[in-house]
């Protein structure tokens, strides 16, 4: 019988399409419905649009069904795909600029860090509004597939307070074994490698290369790399204290650990301006924002271009089309995927959202143990994991006092602010966020109290005025328009998860 | 470069040569070097013959080398694959007509069971010595395959006390598997499962046709199955109660339960004499000394014969050298194997030993989180694993009343004897077998003065004199010969894991 | 402020006046409340009047509020007291007459085997009523304390399905220390002991004397007492095949393991027909049966005779008292006492029911690690919290499949029955207690079908007609009037939790 | 029969004959042997002077015996005491002033952060020594009391490596229950707590004056106290943020976190200079120098002033007395001891060395289950367990690259350093420490070539040149003399482990 797949926050224009055409590029897939929501219908309109021009040009069975009901999309369905990023650009842009006023400069801020922790408040509520209608209305062991940040936190949630069975997805592993290939002069597929850790903070703890072990090899490799060795000081820098290289791009580790984001000065020594995610401040936000308003002026011209011919050659190497047709077809399939840790990383808390290799065939998906991580990998882990379970917590309680401890715990946080610092912040930014967090709704007049009154009382901590300590402008339209073709990239790589091949991107 | 593969008990002629081929079938495994072992020079050099043959037939560059000097044969070895019968047929006879007399009938008796449970105490001390050998001489990292019976038991101790890593090997699953088609009158391809839990006792935890779960018709085909249904009343009875079919052939399971061969009179019911392996008394036993007879007559006839050809078509289900050309060529595998319990299976112990879906890959052999077994399934094997662990542990000290603790409970010496016949069975079989029991030299003198002096005290429990409910008469090598062809048939069946594909063999 | 105790179940007549004088027995718990409620509004009224009178002749302040609203007695409760038998003597009657008839033959019938299994199926349903109500109405954070048997499944279930913090109270451990004491020639206050493992299955596993270990001692100093040599048969020579001493009564024992109740000509060369405890078939039942008589008699004198003076001299050893006491007023206080495994004992399944050491005080009740059992103890307790899971999900859920699993996996039940006797005896017990089993209420008249059908097609299993092995003739009032002192003794004994200075009785 | 106590580090003056005095106030133990080693004679012959004196002047049967050869003194212990410091004053100087200059300013610099982690390299060494010795000569079951610091490693390794039964014992929670019930104004007996966590990080979770729960009331109370308000700061800033108190003094706490001593001009804002325990900068190692200086100074002294008499009334806190006398004589004691953590805490690693409540009494010592830490209290002593972790098998393998990780995880260095400032740092602290670190034997020479070469090169990172920021001038025996009970107080506290009524010190 053909499947029915429910796409939430289809209206990602980029991965929306992205993952239709993975989808039917497997032949026995060819007769799928994707029943699309969104909340914005104009979105909506567009992807819609989009798609069912590809379906016909290729003339295949597929059905799209558009609908901002969204329990509609959800009755029956098979899958569920989330893509959502809840409150939007204009909620991002503070989960970015009032952190900075406190010190705390982030480059994506979407993971963890103040950005990352304030993200999972809002997105929490909403996937536990959609857990709560897959159990009523999808069908019987209908798989969740997450693709919406912050990852872990939000498979954590969704698996334990949703009670849905789901999958977070993400294509950090891929982009870093493209990396790794290319310093050892291999192709991919000659490398293999497990990960193991946890969404962006996944390390390679085996790579072999033609049956060797060439773990030890890689700093050196990387070193010399004439375009990585300055495009990925962090990483390497990493790899060279830990001794294992890790998932995460420049950009995004260095916002996660207390040492390279915590002195203004330094911050320009490790990141690299020449693509927003080796660590420019507030780079995600700024792609993003050129992507929206390039899309939108640019949205005609994709409807007169001519849809690319669907098939394995046009399939791209994002999870969840492989994951869809191992467990629909026995096609067998390895890939990192987000689970909860139940033995399988054993130095990491039981219960926590890990990402480890895991296959998928007729079976289901198998989740192997993989035992422990190195100790300094583990530790650093760890301190993410602690931070996003108070995150977590908070988000699904409304508790203000645990959301504070986490980012009082978050270690670039924790390293550049002192306590009333970080009260402060976290005040402000639920203040600033107000209309996508319900479950604070009770809580948020008091903050906004306590923060008058500590202007009053002259108790308001110190805060600065700066856009941060590599902070790019954002381009207008009119600029965008010099190189289309580059702004068209970016339209769609500001959407989340997709996976372009000159990318090492892991958000 | 070529592989190194130390086979020990390399005279098993059916096993070993069944596995070379299987081995050599891999092009890129074609230049393997074999280094045979046994304790017996005269089989070695029987088997040796046999495969230098096969391998110049096929015209192939692998080399044979054959010598009694085990740590010879291990020295720089990349995988050694253990086949060993400790104690052989002279042993194994004790095994099941000791306990006959005390009331307990086996059909196998080399798993659990009285019969089970002192081939431990035999077979342990020498895989102890072997993985004392490849930790000081094979290649760092070399991994041990074992196939020697009791499978839990000896992998067990291999991985604890041997501290060398162990996988044991099996085609339990396979068998069934293969029947489970039958009865869904489909292709064994078609039919994806997941069997988890002990060697022998791995339950189809999940079976799917063609995707969809057909766990619950399985009960109907197999009742109204012709000959399933005659050969197999043990199993179907347990499917029947359980509500899961188990990998155990009907002989086997009858001897881990306590419901089946506990009435002497009702033994007959549940069993069938058509095939050893459906349940007859010490049936195993039988064909191994038929087999051996046969072999020992028969062997100038194989030399004789021409030579099979090497290649897929001649490839057995046994997972030895799947798992050997996924780790060297990356080919993907998938199949049952036997590991220590690290919250694979959370609801049997941790450490203990299970079988469960293994992948096996370049990257090494990853083993999945399978969660809990059904309640059950999980009870049954609990008891066979805490006997398990009894014995394994008396096998290892040389604990006399440790092993007799494992005695009393075993689930079907426990549902047939009071104490003290298993304390008196316990010093009998010690006695029996001390050759072959090092760890207890000191323990069996007292052993002996035991049994003495009840005889002489009138202590000594009454014994029964029968030769077992269901016994068929071991053939002659003159009856044999009457039907040649099913003797070499048996020949090689009687050897450690030959795969046959009519047979459901669990050993 | 003075506490509220409910007491549900307070017909009892001889542990509702005992635990009521223990608590009064302190001083500062004298103005105590106990909210007596019982389904039988004439044996509450006799207990309420036994124990206004004591209160009055001791001029102390507490107070009886006896109602058979149960929900009003909890209402506001401290803590809650349970001492229901579910069914009564009638039921009870059934748990021992039934499985007679395929064999198996009992002893008390309360915990596991087939007689507990179904007290666990009427008792369970009724106890998450009381949970209901506890979490609805008494105070916080309440403790319920649990007399009622079967005490590992009830706990359990409270605990994981009642939701409420729930200790399991038996005085087993406190009988069998005071019998090694007598075999020591010591004082009991002078033997140190740590005992652990489920309920009426706790093992000794440390014996000291003057800080000298004599566990190795036990079984010489057993053998020559003249009178628990004679006794204390079964227990004796599990302390020879285990190592350890047990909680567990002779009878009781009997009935929990496979090995001394299977024969029938073997049953009475183990038991001890001078006390019902050692081994007597269906002796509870008998005892409990003349007590219930007797006191219905007897009653008019008992308002006659000299309440007892309320003191320290005066109190059992039962723990609820000085647990109550020890939370109340911090006084110290070491007990074993029936909670979940949360890591307490390694080697049984977390989550289970175990009886370990604990120590109260004004901190609350803390439950320390005991590590692993001895390897024979831990199977043996295994076996049973197997059943008792099985038998506890499948009270909870109503799930006839897993009852029948429960009976099948029972030590003794599966030692005497085979499958299909297990399948029709289960069905039986349903169809003759329905009226206790409301979670049944769906299922039963298939059972009832089942077996009507056996009876038509001939199909239903041999059943033996036989009192059993070892039955006393149950006393009727006149004969007992004949010595009242002793019907007396035994009217107050059997009711649950009567602890006397002669009984080692661990029920 | 008499112990044997043999008390290692004996000549830390103020402790060794703290304890003798305490075990000698028990009646059961006056007649026991203290066998005192310490490597210097001196100081060991000073030591055994004064405690000679004590046990004539009581006229107690107790024996001294005196010996530098310390498997003497360990042959046939029943209790072997640690109070060790390895490297004494002049290691423990480079563990302050080295980090100083590299921004970590330090206030004790005993249990992690840079000096406590070096401090595990010197001590644990010895440790394994010891534990080996004890192994071999000690009685059967001997138990370690370690009051070494740093505790939570040392304590670690001894359980893991040196596998000698060692609990690791400390006054901290003491100290801070006195706090306790000042604030409540309350006498300390009548406040019931339950802490839990880590060794200086164990958390109040549960506070009860007079059976009500206090927690919350606990900020108020501190934020207005006239004396602690000033003094303990950062810790009522810590129950601010966390809401528990923690056991850890003001300056301690100070240094295990990355949010107070981070920025130099902040520190004075929190600490307090009026005990050297609140937050001076190397206050530890002013007050030993003084202390040391003066004793030497002073001994005459002592010798002439009155023995203290034994007694009830003379007896410290500390628990060792206690938990020998639990032992030995059966009278109970609760105290918190650091064990490893097995379950106990839930929600920290399995295996770590963790700090909680204990029952100790004649059945031994008994560690119950806490459950889980909050939320926050969990991520902070996480955050010091890895460290630990990293430490001490860096101090056990003699690993750099492990014992670089832990500093760079630890919480305060990584907040005030990038990685290279780590690096450079360890590798100084290696070569200054050189003569107590044989297991580095082979490494430091190459730490000492690093070094040298980033100053030819020039890529030596920048060295602060301070004092601290906090830092007070060790004072000189003339100075010390115009206050010299003042004086000799410090002498005696200067000791690890002297428990003084005034104190809230909880090293």
């Amino acid at each position: 019988m053909p499947l029915r797949i429910a796409m939430i926050g289809a209206g990602s224009i980029g991965f929306t399409r992205r993952l239709m055409r993975d989808i039917l590029a497997v032949p026995e897939l060819a007769a799928t419905t994707f029943a699309m929501t969104d909340i914005s219908a104009r979105n909506l309109d567009m992807v819609a649009q989009l798609c069912r021009r590809d379906i016909e040009f290729n003339r295949l069975p597929a059905r799209i069904e558009a609908t901002t009901d969204r329990r509609a999309a959800i009755k029956d369905a098979d899958y569920i795909i989330c893509t959502i990023r809840q409150g939007g650009l204009e909620a991002f842009r503070t989960d970015i600029d009032i952190p900075l006023k406190y010190g705390v400069d982030q480059c994506v801020g979407d993971t963890i860090c103040a950005g990352g922790i304030m993200y999972a408040q809002r997105t929490i509520p909403a996937l536990l509004d959609f857990c709560r209608d897959i159990r009523e209305l999808a069908k019987q062991d209908a798989l969740f597939l997450n693709y919406s940040n912050p990852m872990a936190m939000n498979t954590w949630a969704c698996n334990q307070y949703g009670r849905v069975k789901t999958v977070g997805l993400c294509h950090g592993v891929q982009g870093a074994h493209h990396q790794i290939a290319e310093v050892l002069g291999a192709e991919k597929k000659d490398v293999d490698i497990i990960a193991a850790g946890i969404n962006h903070q996944t390390w390679f703890v085996q790579v072999r290369y033609r049956g060797e072990d060439v773990t030890g090899k890689l700093l050196e490799l990387f070193e010399k790399h004439p375009k990585f060795s300055q495009t990925e000081k962090i990483r390497i820098d990493v790899l060279r204290r830990f001794g294992f290289y890790s998932t995460e791009s420049n950009g995004h580790l260095s916002e996660y650990l207390p040492w390279y984001r915590k002195r203004v000065d330094e911050i320009n020594d490790w990141i690299d301006l020449s693509h927003w995610i080796n660590g420019e401040t507030g780079g995600y936000l700024r792609v993003c924002t050129e992507g929206r308003d390039w899309f939108e002026t640019d949205f005609p011209n994709w409807l007169k271009e001519e849809p690319p011919t669907i098939g394995p050659h046009d399939r791209s190497e994002e999870h969840g089309s492989y994951i869809i047709q191992a467990l629909e077809t026995g096609c067998p399939y390895r890939g990192h995927f987000n689970v909860m840790n139940r033995g399988h990383i054993r130095n990491l808390p039981d219960g926590c959202c890990i990402e480890i290799p895991g296959y998928a065939d007729a079976n289901g998906i198998a989740m192997p143990v993989v035992g422990d991580l190195p100790l300094a990998c583990a530790a650093t882990c760890s301190a993410s994991v602690r931070v996003q379970q108070m995150a977590m917590e908070a988000a699904v309680r409304g508790d203000v006092m645990l959301l504070k401890q986490a980012m009082l715990h978050d270690p670039l946080v924790g390293a550049v602010c002192n306590p009333e610092e970080v009260w402060q912040m976290t005040d402000e930014m639920l203040v600033a966020q107000e209309k996508w967090l319900p479950q604070y709704a009770t809580e948020i007049p008091a903050a906004r109290k306590r923060l008058a009154d500590h202007e009053r009382n002259g108790t308001r901590v110190r805060l600065r005025h700066t856009d941060g300590a590599a902070r790019l402008r954002t381009k207008s339209v009119e600029e965008m328009s010099r190189d289309a073709a580059e702004a068209r990239a970016n339209a769609a790589a500001a959407d989340k998860g997709k996976m372009t091949s000159v990318s090492s991107v892991g958000q």
